[in-house]
């Protein structure tokens, strides 16, 4: 029996003065179907209560405890890039940025780079080394991830972005003893950085077309790559995941799972959703479980916009509807839910709990026939945790493990 | 007020083709009674998605931490054949089998030894010491129980029993090195044993008559006897256990419940179910808690038996039916429910929460009026944990402490 967990990133709203959500108003006949067919509940992926990111809360929902393996953004973005990192390893996100002589940020994207330059500016900075710590540097665009590696490393660093133009670059603080040597190598290798870029020919290039020189990285999100079980020790599953967005690649990357590649899969309400369930069904005898993540409805909640978030859920329930086509309940527990609720009313991530609905031949089938929030509330799953999703999972497939006799 | 939980193990299912359960289609009017008139609800005795033994399930319903207090069968089941076990006694199942000259297993049961051979057998391990440690044995016919009591044990060790026949006793290793005593003691004891038996007078009494002789034991389920809290202690009730299998009685006794005997309740569909009932009533005064357990609905599970299944849940509703003539609410809290779900398409426990009633005086009854999978899952108890269901009765009778002023 194979697993599907199909997530809606910002899933759950909160109800407009009507009482409406754009789940609950949306229509999405395949979604209500496989309520109707399955189990339902409600869902926080940490706690009740507890407001998460889509990292953590991605982490929790795989079964992977995010108090424990979660320490900063930076080592998933970085997985994410492709790099390929070493337990212990610190990771930062990181902008190219414009800053001036007296390092004042005057563009924290540095003109939004380009890929092709943003390699090139790459070489300077990857393979650098400091005091015996390896510097490893990877971009996408004006996007990149910066990686130390070496002894006496610690994450509990301030950001040296300072998340706006016109101030100045932050120096980096140590937010504990441990990480004095961390912080110290990170505000020298920015005027390195600097020194390096600022006078490089692709720069003054940029500055003869009046386009602003990348001369600055900015690190932020600091985190140290943890011990993480993979998830096939784990689970005795292979795995992968089907998603645009570099952190949820990155998470995969981090488990151990593999990425699955859909071209124009972008996280934005462009994406190409029927691509991804394309590659589901095309992949669907080569892996024991798929965790799939459509992005779209989550950037709607965060710009506020109801009526975009509606029409993305309806393009979604579309395209599950094409995957229902292709799957069936002699082979498939198929889980339908969101990470958590970006409200309309929030434009950002809130701890109201999402919907949820299990799938499968031997689910315990309630009377809920509608998915939205106020529906799901009834079910025979009542308020579960992230943390029993896979548990349960495991169990319908009869793969976990007893205790006791 | 006196507590009542009477626990029918491997209660819960998962639903067929059909969406039937046994326990849903059964005629079981005084269990739907009993729903009516109680507050209903779902649980798991561990935790969702956990799946629990029957000993740790009871372990958790009676209040008491299994990942705390249980570390393998072996001092249950010891405890249920009468031993007088202490703490820090590493204690173990076993099996009277035949061996042959190369300690190959020929029958892991010795041909089912009797129980009178056993114990003439049982003498000749019972008291024996090495290096210092004392070898307790007590046998029920084929099955027995070993105790180490000593210093410098430790029960992470392998089991000897190979779990088939025709192959070699295993040696027993120590899982960690504070074993390395206990490995090395039993491998010495059995060698001892096989010398001690291979020629006594009863085995060869029957190899004469063509039966297999019992000249070896074969230890497995090690485990530790822990610091326990015995149950008067912990709830100043004094409790006694009614069932048929030596595992629970074990427990019973390992808490220092009083174990009420009832004759042909042996755990099976034969099992003399009324018998439970009759001896609950015959001892009502005596006691302020009981424990009732009857297994045979969980061994219609293993053996993938619906229509077994469910004839005795209809059994056990007759008498039920019988108690609860004789019972009323001014005297009794009365608890129903099962340990674990032993689903028939699964032949094994799950982690599949199963129904539970509480019914009594002063319940808020809820509007579930069948007692099932599906119609408990819409009670005012929700999802509990086994903990929860001590707290909860505790409350009910007005016996628990208040934290805060």
């Amino acid at each position: 029996m194979k697993i599907i967990i199909f997530i809606i990133d910002g899933l759950g709203d909160r109800p407009n003065e009507k009482g409406e959500t754009p789940l609950k108003i949306a229509k999405k006949p395949t979604m209500n179907r496989i309520a109707e067919e399955g189990i339902c509940g409600l869902m926080n992926a940490i706690d009740i209560g507890i407001r998460p990111g889509s990292d953590t809360a991605h982490l929790a929902i795989l079964g992977y405890d995010p108090y424990k393996v979660y320490t900063g953004r930076g080592p998933l973005e970085a997985f994410g890039l492709g790099l390929d990192l070493k337990e212990g390893d610190i990771a930062f996100r990181c902008n190219f940025a414009t800053v001036d002589d007296n390092f004042i940020v005057k563009d924290r994207r540095a003109g939004r780079l380009d890929f092709e330059t943003a390699k090139i500016l790459e070489k300077e900075i990857d393979g650098l080394e400091i005091d015996g710590v390896k510097v490893i540097f990877r971009s996408k665009g004006y996007r990149g991830a910066l990686v130390l590696r070496g002894e006496g490393l610690d994450y509990m660093v301030t950001d040296a972005d300072p998340h706006k133009d016109n101030v100045k670059v932050e120096e980096v603080k140590p937010l504990r003893k441990e990480a004095e040597k961390t912080a110290e190598i990170l505000n020298k290798l920015l005027k390195i950085i600097y020194n390096k870029l600022k006078d490089h020919p692709v720069n003054i290039e940029r500055e003869k077309k009046g386009l602003p020189p990348a001369n600055i990285i900015l690190p932020r999100g600091a985190g140290i790559v943890p011990k993480v079980e993979k998830f096939y020790e784990k689970y005795k599953m292979k795995g992968a995941v089907i998603c645009g967005t570099a952190l949820i690649k990155g998470i995969g990357k981090m488990l151990g799972l593999d990425v699955i590649e859909v071209e124009g899969a972008n996280g934005t309400p462009n994406s190409n959703i029927m691509g991804k369930a394309k590659a589901l069904l095309n992949n669907l005898d080569k892996y024991d479980f798929f965790l799939i993540n459509v992005k779209a409805a989550d950037e709607a909640g965060h710009d506020g916009k109801f009526e975009l978030k509606k029409e993305i859920i309806e393009k979604i329930d579309n395209m599950l509807s094409y995957i229902f086509e292709n799957i069936n309940k002699d082979s498939v527990y198929f889980v339908l839910t969101g990470d958590h609720s970006t409200p309309i009313e929030v434009k950002d991530h809130s701890a109201d709990p999402v919907p949820i609905v299990i799938w499968g031949k031997s689910v315990r089938k309630d009377d809920v026939k509608e998915f939205d929030e106020f529906a799901c509330a009834k079910g025979g799953l009542h308020w579960i945790k992230g943390e029993h999703v896979m548990r349960i999972l495991l169990d319908l497939t009869n793969r976990n493990e007893k205790f006791g006799a």
